[in-house]
């Protein structure tokens, strides 16, 4: 059904928000029938420039109106009255399952309810299923017997030092061998700007808590990491979901909502960005940098894959090119060496710096010393270099074996881009088949499990994509895994195509 | 000066709340001259009964005064009208700090402004000074050795999975020791109950962030536990402080303030509470676990102190006696056993739980599993057992030898009550004297320190009261400790008496 004449005279006067005004009349119109099921919404884009408002609006209001189930959206095709027909096709899989499914995914844009980290990590941890799903590094690559060693050193050494309160900002000597340790990627800093963390996540939330309240707006890319969308959730933060092009978050989309919205804080992942694997080109970190000191909003850069490169030259990270201090660093040694000691940090100055470490201390005091201590051994002992250059060869093989899989196994009509580094295959399904929810049971029951693209979308989205985390397997279970997947696919797209088949009878 | 009549009319049918009425018209009389410098005004209870308003309404509005500078309080004397010569009494200590913390502290009731729960850890970590004042556990308590097998021991059995990621919700055996642990204690729970955390202070910060938004209010005794009023700041929660009458929160006044405030959470410390070392007697317990469930108020109950216990009758935590599931339970084994490992817990029940489990996963993702196994096992090998054995034993001598040298040594007009467990004595120094933060410098000077009684309260006072850790010191080092302060009280007290005179002349 073409796009119909949406008549929504918005009133400019009105103390309404302009969102609100379309909310209300686009409900108004289905509800009198005068928008009928099925019929497709312009583009926001469209109809942004049509009515002369900002995009952000006509997405808000869709989002709001998907929410509330007067539409729904289909990736790649758009936005549709909604109606008890124009749910998302359900699929026979034999227990009735599946539909409980995509009745959860159709509640999406509020992707999170249903999936959050947690239940994510917990899913699928059945024996025998190859999980492509968890974002961990590969639990082969930690060093366990030189992490025992710096353990046992640094209590020999340290004695019950190592057990007692450790000061909020860090172990001083971990602060400065994260100085040097940066200093590396190009990023200056005194140990006095470094504040050690309980993983990286830790640093992202204090980072979020520091700069942001209730309410107040952070701009992210869209798709952007799960566990970002989570902390905005649970702390009651709001999301600015700023489209992504493979480059990064689109500038021109961003300084929209620069000047539409009090963004307080941009969250992005440059180099090796979660889920999509992609770098953010030199031209595009300089701009993005001269955008956000023109309206001085802070950046919150997440460089946590940064060091997993094994193809390709290094890019500094925003940090290093920040010549107005107006980037704040969280990082961590959780997927470069080993998660489970859970060492991040942040670097960044003044009165951020201040504020960070007192939400720090007022959140759990310390970072375990005996944690950080063994940590800054193996930095000074050149165990966390050594490793990068072996991981980063297998992570390398692990790549070109997941790529080789995915042309043998999937349909020809799958796409990706070829990641540089990091741990992640971003995959698109094709639109006629099965979606990425769909596929999911289907998977599981074959005996493998991914992460569903719907859950990195901040606002809907991402229906078709999935997240494989090829890093974490081994190349003989990366090959199964996707001769499995491909086997789901297959099974579940032909009952897809009977059932489509049927409905046209 | 006698109380003034105070005209303050009312207005109830006014938009303007009336604590803010208050706040207006007291500001008018003093900056017409109505109110002179150094007027006494009324106390809250008599202006309250006399205008017929809630108490909190006057409380609200004379601490907002006291912060803007209008009025200033002296702890057991009353509020009076500020001005140049109202001021805390200076006193010369030869290079002029002392003036300046002086200023600090006349800027209460917002005492975490300026004494942050990370500056009083780092107050007086000079060598040679004997330092009451951190919470911490004795350095020499920690069994380094067993924790070091313990260690070993869980890297040998497990292997790399001991630095992989951990469930949000707790390493699974450490979960179902620590529902064996309290079971001593008289909690029922199930080990899907329980939520390890990063030490006691994340499972505070845990159950406020799941319980309380922005501006929320949580009532809890005064003085309380600083770590808790400074969360409070840091997350832009309200605190309600009800006084502590020697026997836990006034539930006179806790009632009022159920009646008269949307109260989210009443947090407490029913044994060896924190700064006073009181314990709240049984039949104060049940009635305030009846008050909370007839008001629908959530608990939290901070049970850090509850086992070191070196006289008198275990009482059993609010939680064992919590009939309603409506009590939280937040501890550790920081206090017990080893603060550095940071591994607490929290124990609560169906959504709570759940909406914990959540804001936990974002938070860090998981307490390192580390850390959790090698607690684990010091619990199953009965390592904790013993060592509260033999620590409570230590404390107790600890404690004799305080109260002789604060007998011997303190001027006798000091006061505390005798506390049968946990770390601290709560001293009152006699109010015509120097008060806490007076005597500070000249106590750093001498060679020790203490923690200042006024950071403890939410709300203001505390001005005389001074918390000794003596459980951190060997005896040798707390007897020398209270002979400095006696000393440095008596010197301070000569100075004060000439430089009062001096006033007169």
């Amino acid at each position: 059904m073409p796009s119909p004449e949406l008549n929504v005279p918005i009133d400019r006067e009105s103390e309404e928000p302009i969102y609100r005004q379309l909310i209300r009349q686009i409900r108004a119109q289905i509800e009198s029938g005068a928008l009928t099921t099925g019929a497709r919404l312009p583009a926001s884009r469209e109809l942004a420039d049509e009515l002369a408002i900002s995009r952000i609006s006509v997405v808000n209001a869709y989002a709001e109106l998907r929410a509330s189930g007067y539409l729904s959206a289909h990736a790649g095709r758009g936005t549709f009255v909604a109606g008890s027909a124009d749910a998302l096709t359900p699929v026979h899989n034999g227990n009735g399952h599946l539909r409980a499914l995509n009745a959860a995914t159709a509640s999406l844009p509020a992707p999170l309810l249903d999936k959050s980290l947690r239940e994510l990590m917990n899913m699928a941890r059945k024996p025998g299923i190859i999980n492509f799903g968890p974002g961990a590094p590969p639990v082969d690559f930690i060093p366990v017997m030189q992490i025992r060693d710096a353990i046992n050193h640094a209590i020999d050494r340290d004695g019950a030092k190592v057990f007692g309160y450790e000061a909020p900002e860090g172990f001083q000597p971990l602060r400065a061998s994260v100085r040097d340790y940066v200093s590396a990627f190009g990023i200056q800093c005194s140990a006095e700007d470094v504040l050690i963390t309980g993983g990286t996540q830790q640093a992202l939330d204090l980072v979020m808590q520091s700069v942001l309240g209730e309410h107040d707006v952070m701009a992210t890319e869209d798709p952007t990491y799960i566990g970002v969308l989570d902390l905005a959730r649970t702390r009651r933060m709001r999301i600015l979901p700023v489209p992504h092009d493979g480059d990064g978050m689109r500038l021109d989309v961003l300084e929209n909502y620069l000047l539409d919205h009090q963004v307080r804080l941009i969250y992005v992942m440059p180099t090796f960005h979660n889920p999509t694997g992609s770098v953010m080109p030199m031209h595009r970190r300089r701009q993005l940098l001269a955008l956000a000191n023109q309206y001085r909003v802070p950046i919150l850069e997440d460089g946590v894959y940064h060091e997993l490169r094994y193809e390709g030259e290094p890019l500094p990270p925003l940090k290093a090119l920040d010549e107005h201090q107006n980037v704040i660093h969280a990082s961590g040694f959780t997927k470069n060496l080993v998660p489970g000691l859970r060492i991040g940090y942040v670097i960044a100055h003044g009165s951020v710096y201040e504020r960070l470490a007192r939400v720090k201390a007022t959140a759990d005091i310390s970072t375990p010393g005996l944690n950080q201590r063994a940590i800054q051994l193996l930095l000074e002992h050149g165990i966390l270099a050594r490793q990068l250059e072996r991981n980063n060869q297998e992570l390398r093989r692990r790549r070109d074996t997941a790529i080789r899989a995915a042309e043998h196994h999937l349909p020809t009509e799958v796409r990706w881009t070829l990641p540089q580094g990091g741990l992640y295959l971003w995959l698109e399904l094709p639109h006629e088949g099965p979606n990425a929810a769909e596929l999911y049971l289907s998977a599981v029951q074959h005996g493998v499990a991914y992460a569903m693209g719907t859950v990195f979308f901040g606002n809907g989205g991402g229906n078709y994509h999935l997240r494989i985390n090829f890093g974490a397997h081994k190349p003989e279970q990366i090959e199964e895994g996707f001769r499995r997947l491909g086997r789901a696919w297959r099974d579940l797209s032909k009952h897809y195509a009977d059932y489509e088949k049927a409905l046209l009878l």
